[in-house]
């Protein structure tokens, strides 16, 4: 995938999806009016959509198709031509695509299926198709994909009946999908909703163009506001890292729906288009960093994609809900409540000024248009509106509409003062037909709506997430002074494997990370020196490249509170691991510090096969098994970065201080994770697993230190 | 509400809801060929949908209503009318209520607003409305109400303009909504699914008949086979009960979506139909009792609804995927695992079927229809389908469909062998209107189908939860032997309020509950020769009615070793309360074992204010206050209801014993809080809240015993 590289273009005029979506010059190979032919259908809607440029149908058995002059090859096809769609059987793609190659096409998109995605033998002849395109410089869409279409520039290249519409309109939303059915189901969803967009590329295999070159294009494209992707996994991680700081700068919002957040739809997407689908909580680390903002549905992707380029990115802090039914106003709140949206509070002159349409209890958020005190619910919807506008812009109307007499009516009276107050608002029409005409409404007025609850809770979860990334300054990671110049060094005359614990905490001492004091004893002698050196209480552990856990072959005593405890450990602990394993596989054994906290955390560090250094912060304890209460962020991580970890916890209340108990050092485990990110980032390739489990955390100010630690090196 | 009671009728021939839907004669108050008026729209739909009976339009500005004779009054209709129908403005209700009541109306309904729902006034009309009605014996449904509709009994007696529809066909479900429009918003989005319904019922502010009489219709009626209602509080909970049971028994299952899980929805709620929401945890409580499905979106519980009728309440394991887009497989799968939905494992036979069909990696669940080795979608579906039904009959079929070519085709050949195998399934059928003629055949061939994925995940967990509930034999309580007769003359002599720690433990001797060896000492001297008594190591705490968190006043003390830790504590202790109070408050110190165990668990008890004692089992220690991984049942409460509360919580695993580690007491966990549940119900209306925490739990074999105990007596 050598290509890759030579994919990435600065100038957006030349790259190579602007020469897919200006060609001059179109063939579409077996073209044909049969249009349960998928080629019969790509030609078909490119007619349709109205192509401004030249089409060459090539069909042996037809001289003209739809009344064009048809090609019995692509050979004699007059001119140079920019681009050919393949959708024809498989035998025959090999030969079509050399036939393009040696014609000086362009680009080929190739529709045709069951490629790589269905093992080893699609794999190959797949990999024969880019051999025979790069020996002439031609590029390739797919193939399994659904091609591309762009609304911006008339062009539909699909096969996808989805397209078969009359009216196609531009809009401000770009969209690369991994899963063309996905691009084409999402569309059709979104083209109900009155929501457009600029171009929708489907990628199929990505044999040679991928995502990356798509989303690249997005960035610079104007019509594009916002950016859309259903990815399965990234073919090049490096670059997708490089967009996203590219599209941060940009302000351009990206969001992304992936699948594989667990393991069963892995196995789905890996058959599928044969891509890796990659560690779900490194993505969610790199999304964090860029204000990336991904989703887990891409209809409610759609739905905030029209929000924020609607609404100039707009930020918003929470929801006003406005409801024509106190029912559906109650499973609505539910439903945020769920997704720990929060409510606004109104100002005590939006309550005053409600007060005089609703009773007491429902001049508030929620407003219930259907609790008012008189009339009719189409009399107070323009004034309840324009009310709620008095409120920060930073509230989002969220406005819920269920079958009710005069519907239309209704419908224009939330969504007129809504977009006038150009102040964000999302309606949700929650009937079926019953509101078709309510819809229309919607769309006339310029109001922006979804469906179905879950919808609008999914779109205003991301916008939230999205109001809250970082602006851009925050993620510059400005190296401590003190740090040596490289872990990797240090470890460098380590084997791959197991470091014990001595080893490690020296490492994270390197680092200036707090660890309990730790000696290595050889001899029971030592131990008993070391103990009375250290302080009682100790603790005495085997230390051992062989043990990784230590306590499941009884090689840990805590609290030994004198010489003669030790003495008796130091027995216990060679008796014990004398019955798993030969007692030569001891280095010797830990004296440390009994260390104290009030609670436990565990910091660690790993290497994702896709993003790299990652490091991780979460409750420590039995929350380790049982609540995997851990947060992630690519290393090395910004202080700020790591607070931010630290507040997504469960047991962030623990360490901020509940219920009137005092705060803990949240400083000091701030700058432990931070350390260790460094050290992760600086052991590179190297790294494999580190752990520090626990993490004792005393009060605030008073530290916090590591009593445990093991690196596996790769 | 004194009139409930003659509201429960055993002979469903004769109720209250069977006279409503077979009336001889109906008058519309107010009818009009205006559809801009509701009683316009009343009368519409009621001739259109063609109730077979007589009509008589009551309005004195008319001689006819769509050609049929009108009355000035409801005194002038010729016979005695069994219903009248009231949508007319607010002021003119009284007036017209008290007519029909002088008339001899059998029942009324009042679709008119702003009556309870909107304050103290409304509500005073509300009740002069049911005095009037109660003298002469009418019954009232509403006000604030949207009316019913019948397709089984032809019967449309709504204003909704969601019924202005040209066929309404009777099918298996029976539906009570607290909200009118949510009724008719959900039957809207049903019937474009090809959903149909038995009878709906939209109650309003309940001032007269309620919830509970039309499920107790709907129970005995032989049309409906599944009930469903939208609740936001119940009238009469003890009738609830009664009805859940009986349901139970005629094997009908009863979904509810209940509004009010969050604090915010039980407002909105409250101001919408004047009825307090209630407990969440209660009800779940009773659902999971009674096999109740609770649900959070009336949609979803529309489409389990037609699952459990169309596949005679069929208990589902787990689900098997078939997907015709590997994105919107990989979308699906996770969501299912974020629901906790569990996929089904193949049968070898299955994988070897679905083997020439698929690429090895493909021939397993999800099963991707367009991973297929060759030919189109639309050729292997039928196979696929077959071979997929060599599972097991539990194993739900879940068919993903998005666009594709020739979906009419698919749409069928997923249809026909899914329908003709009999066994348990749902399509999704995700596009928008690219999907309708799709949709058309699914309904043709009988296929059962939702159209989106966030609607079968939630279908499909009610349908596991419902395939899980215990059958109607577990759930009799029987009260072990050694139990006192009551806890109720044990606490007599206390007052209101806090019981000390002593006291409650003894309350829980008397019930067998395993406590710590405790004994309330009154001087030093006498704690010393409890602490000898009892051996050291000892804990001394504080004992007073005015103290509820001796912790935040130092008033306790572990892990004492030996006498003169244990007189050092008393001085402490002694000390420390008086910084905060008054020492006379002492009623004096408890002297006690320290209680060793491998895990901490709480366990108490609560009365609700509908649903009576309830009994709770959480994890313990910092999980209390930050994970609230806590579990409600009703109480008292079987061994086995509360080895399922126990298996649902978070920390299960380490009560079962994980990584290896030994599995906890949980027979002494369940013991203990089953003799707290008889201590609770036997409490009876005393009951304000007990807890007991710590619980320390042992390995299995040795017990679990109660640390710290306390008491509020209402």
């Amino acid at each position: 995938m050598a290509r890759t590289g030579e994919g990435v273009v600065t100038d957006g005029t030349s790259g190579p999806v602007e020469r897919i979506l200006k060609p001059r010059s179109i063939a579409v190979i077996g073209a044909t009016e049969d249009r349960t032919k998928f080629a019969g259908r790509v030609f078909h809607l490119l007619l349709k959509h109205g192509f401004p440029g030249t089409v060459y149908p090539v069909n042996p058995k037809r001289s003209a198709v739809h009344g064009i002059s048809a090609y019995p090859r692509i050979a004699e096809v007059p001119t140079p031509t920019d681009l050919a769609v393949i959708a024809i059987p498989k035998p025959g793609v090999l030969e079509a695509v050399t036939a393009c190659a040696e014609a000086g096409i362009g680009t080929v998109i190739i529709i045709t299926s069951q490629f790589s995605e269905i093992g080893s033998e699609g794999k190959a002849q797949e990999t024969a198709l880019v051999d025979v395109a790069r020996r002439s410089e031609m590029r390739i869409l797919g193939p399994n994909c659904l091609g591309l279409f762009s609304p911006v520039h008339r062009l539909v290249l699909t096969s996808s009946p989805a397209l078969d519409i009359d009216r196609l309109t531009p809009g401000p939303i770009g969209f690369v999908s991994q899963s063309g059915a996905l691009m084409a189901t999402v569309f059709d969803r979104a083209n109900a909703l009155g929501i457009d967009f600029s171009s929708c590329f489907s990628v199929g295999n990505q044999a040679d163009l991928e995502i990356a070159d798509f989303v690249e294009y997005l960035i610079q494209d104007e019509a594009t506001k916002v950016i859309c992707s259903y990815v399965e996994g990234f073919k090049t991680p490096e670059r997708m890292l490089m967009l996203a700081e590219k599209a941060r700068a940009a302000g351009k919002p990206w969001l992304i729906t992936k699948a594989g957040r667990s393991e069963a739809s892995v196995r789905a997407a890996f058959s599928h288009t044969a891509s890796l689908a990659g560690s779900y909580a490194a993505l969610q680390a790199v999304a964090d960093r860029y204000g990336i903002v991904l989703m887990d549905d891409p209809d409610a992707m759609i739905v905030l994609a029209a929000a924020l380029s609607r609404f100039e990115s707009a930020r918003i802090d929470d929801v006003i809900v406005v409801s024509t039914s106190g029912g559906c106003c109650a499973i609505a709140v539910d439903r945020l409540a769920d997704a720990a949206i929060p409510l606004s509070r109104f100002r005590s002159a939006t309550t005053s000024a409600l007060a005089k349409l609703y009773p007491p209890a429902q001049a508030d958020n929620p407003v219930d248009l259907s609790g008012r005190r008189a009339g009719e619910i189409a009399d107070i919807c323009e004034e309840t509106i324009e009310i709620l506008a008095g409120e920060s812009a930073q509230c989002l109307v969220l406005g819920l509409v269920t079958t009710a007499p005069a519907l239309d009516r209704i419908a224009a009276n939330l969504a007129r003062p809504a977009v006038a107050s150009r102040r964000p608002h999302l309606f949700v029409m929650c009937p079926g037909a019953a509101a078709d005409p309510a819809r229309a409404v919607m769309r006339e007025q310029g109001g922006l709506y979804c469906d179905r609850i879950d919808d609008a809770v999914r779109a205003v979860r991301g916008w939230l997430q999205w109001s809250r990334s970082p602006e851009p300054t925050d993620v510059a990671v400005a190296r401590p002074a003190a740090l040596p110049t490289s872990a990797k060094a240090l470890v460098g005359r380590y084997e791959q494997g197991f470091v014990d614990e001595v080893r490690t905490k020296s490492l994270l001492g390197a680092y200036a990370v707090p660890v309990n004091p730790t000696r290595l004893a050889m001899t029971k002698d030592q131990a008993l020196a070391a103990a009375d050196a250290i302080g009682y209480p100790v603790a005495l552990k085997a230390v051992s490249e062989h043990i990784v856990h230590k306590s499941d072959v009884g090689g840990v005593a805590l609290g030994l509170a004198d010489r003669a405890s030790v003495a008796e450990a130091w027995d216990r602990i060679l008796a014990g691991v004398a019955r798993h394993m030969s007692p030569d596989v001891l280095t010797g054994m830990a004296v440390q510090a009994m260390a104290e906290g009030e609670a436990e955390v565990i910091i660690g560090a790993r290497n994702d096969s896709q993003f790299g250094a990652l490091v991780l912060v979460g409750a420590g304890g039995i929350f380790v098994e049982i609540a995997k209460d851990v947060q992630t962020a690519l290393a090395p991580a910004t202080p700020a970065e790591v607070r931010r970890l630290l507040q997504r916890l469960r047991v962030w209340p623990l360490l901020e201080g509940y219920r009137g108990r005092g705060a803990l050092d949240v400083d000091a485990v701030v700058d432990i994770v931070c350390r260790v990110g460094w050290l992760a980032s600086d052991l590179g390739d190297r790294l494999g697993e580190l752990d520090l489990n626990p993490v004792l955390v005393a009060r605030a100010g008073r530290g916090a230190v590591v009593a445990d630690a093991r690196l596996i090196l790769a």
